[in-house]
């Protein structure tokens, strides 16, 4: 299953920009592919495309209905049904990130169904996986990891792949959350996974690919989190990676939604990386850190990069503002 | 939800003893919840229990039959709805650990909610989690950890359950697998919980207790294993364990599964499992090993313990063959 480009991202009615966060990282990294932003009344998010409605869609082109709203809970809203079922009416496909299963829609699943279209739940694997067996696969792997959870991991892996193309790599991001897989079409959300299986499905991720391919695979949660480490452990055996980037952002008090819990070490993180990842690829090295210095002011983020990059002795960079050449040169 | 005792054993057709494994541990751990075995023709295991039929069972006070048989694929055989929809009948509730769920039997789930009666799929978790949060919690915890699958995790802890009990402590087996939920009659198969929240189960495994209260909890998988690590890790996070007990078996030639894995060390494998607990538990530490000896000869046995003790400067005995009084002494 892929979900099919060209897209209308519709944010309902989001009630910030928050709320329209993976639309606007679809919108931010496949501008080619979103080609408008469909609003309800009231909605409070715009994330710079042009308004349109769904025929206005239809008639540019218009593929799949992204339903690119995060809201508490990851329930469907009454108001949104006229659009969802004119979508499928219209004869686009919909994919959507919310936990609740579109086929849970009342009446969507048979409409689809009988008009041949495509429900795509990004958050919930459509295949099964078998566990993972590491056995070594020819291409190479290089995954982010991070010191926290959303400290830049998704966006350092596409900058790493922008580069990798740019300079006529043979490369591909390989995503594991929602957001990644609405921007190539496909993936796996590995945190939703049955947790005997993330690894298997990691593996299947990053199959054997040519010796010169670079699989840049999406990191999930950290190491060193309370709550997601275990989906963390079984990407990283699974992807078997010959290189990691640490991803980390300088300015947070303590781990995401752990308020006890300190951040950890740079070096301490990329240390138990590497110990995990050791088992199943002897060869990992982690070849560079990418900083998220948006909280930073550009004078401390420029101190932080140069005494980060000394401390470290690694190529240090906040990837998304300055692009990932010095990464990818230390992956060659 | 609680899986009632007593019990009736059902062994279905099983065509050799280790297809009735899972029923063999319980009858081993719980002699005096399993009244018989029902065995249909051509069944090959025998867990030593008294034959009965249905009827037999129901007057004797039976109040569950334990669908203990585990078959290739996990899928309930046709030979077997006559005596499925017989316990239904005649008022017992069925508990399975196979992979399929009772509820997908036809016209068995109907059956079970007009009689009022349960059907608890073991494999298959009954609630929902919150994601870990890594909380510190009163009581203490000892967790089983081991250098591969299927090294004597589960018997382990049943032993130093069982050696607190006689000593009077405060002690509960807490169970993570099939099994070990039909001996306690409840639990959560951590390996079946969606990757997300493998620690956040954990933690609801093993709540607040009185301070001199130990969880004894079953281990699942190894962190040095390639299927399996990230539910060993989520299970190690969110039992938070004040101790560790190593568990191994020596005459492996290799990871079980993944025949071009040799297998880990022992110190590397304890090293692994304090440097991940230590971040939700400082005080965290290995207490001693448990070696499952029954593939070496006595003598063989008693020096390689007798090695592993001098190497490893811990309590190293076979829990299962001398009792694990040796390891609780350690822990006081």
């Amino acid at each position: 299953m892929k979900i099919v480009p060209p897209y209308l991202m519709f944010l309902g009615d989001a009630p910030d920009q928050l709320g329209a966060k993976t639309a606007d990282g679809v919108a931010k990294w496949r501008p080619d592919w979103c080609l408008g932003q469909l609003r309800l009344e009231g909605c409070q998010a715009d994330i710079g495309l042009k308004d349109m409605t769904l025929e206005e869609a239809k008639a540019a082109g218009v593929k799949t209905l992204i339903l690119g709203v995060t809201n508490q809970g990851g329930f469907f809203n009454d108001s949104w049904m006229e659009t969802l079922h004119g979508a499928l009416d219209l004869g686009m496909d919909i994919a959507s990130g919310l936990h609740m299963r579109l086929g849970d829609v009342p009446g969507l699943g048979e409409k689809a169904a009988k008009l041949g279209l495509q429900l795509y739940d990004a958050r919930h694997p459509t295949q099964d996986f078998a566990v993972g067996k590491a056995v070594p696969r020819t291409g190479k792997r290089v995954l982010t990891v991070g010191t926290d959870v959303s400290v830049g991991k998704m966006f350092t892996s596409l900058c790493i792949e922008k580069e990798m193309k740019a300079r006529g790599m043979k490369a591909d991001f390989c995503a594991t959350g929602q957001t990644g897989i609405f921007i190539v079409g496909e993936g796996v959300s590995v945190d939703a996974v049955v947790a005997d299986f993330i690894s298997g499905a990691a593996e299947t991720l990053s199959p054997d690919n040519d010796p010169d391919h670079w699989d840049v695979i999406e990191g999930q949660g950290s190491l060193m989190h309370a709550s997601y480490a275990g989906v963390t452990l079984g990407l990283l055996h699974g992807s078997q990676p010959d290189a990691i980037v640490l991803c980390h952002e300088p300015v947070r008090p303590h781990m995401r939604g752990t308020p006890h819990i300190p951040m950890p070490g740079l070096q301490a993180t990329i240390d138990a990386n590497i110990a995990a990842g050791r088992l199943f690829n002897p060869d990992i090295r982690c070849i560079g850190v990418s900083v998220n210095t948006s909280g930073l002011s550009a004078v401390d983020a420029a101190k932080f990069l140069t005494d980060t990059e000394a401390e470290l002795e690694l190529p240090c960079v906040d990837a998304y503002k300055d692009g990932a050449a010095r990464l990818v040169d230390a992956l060659s």
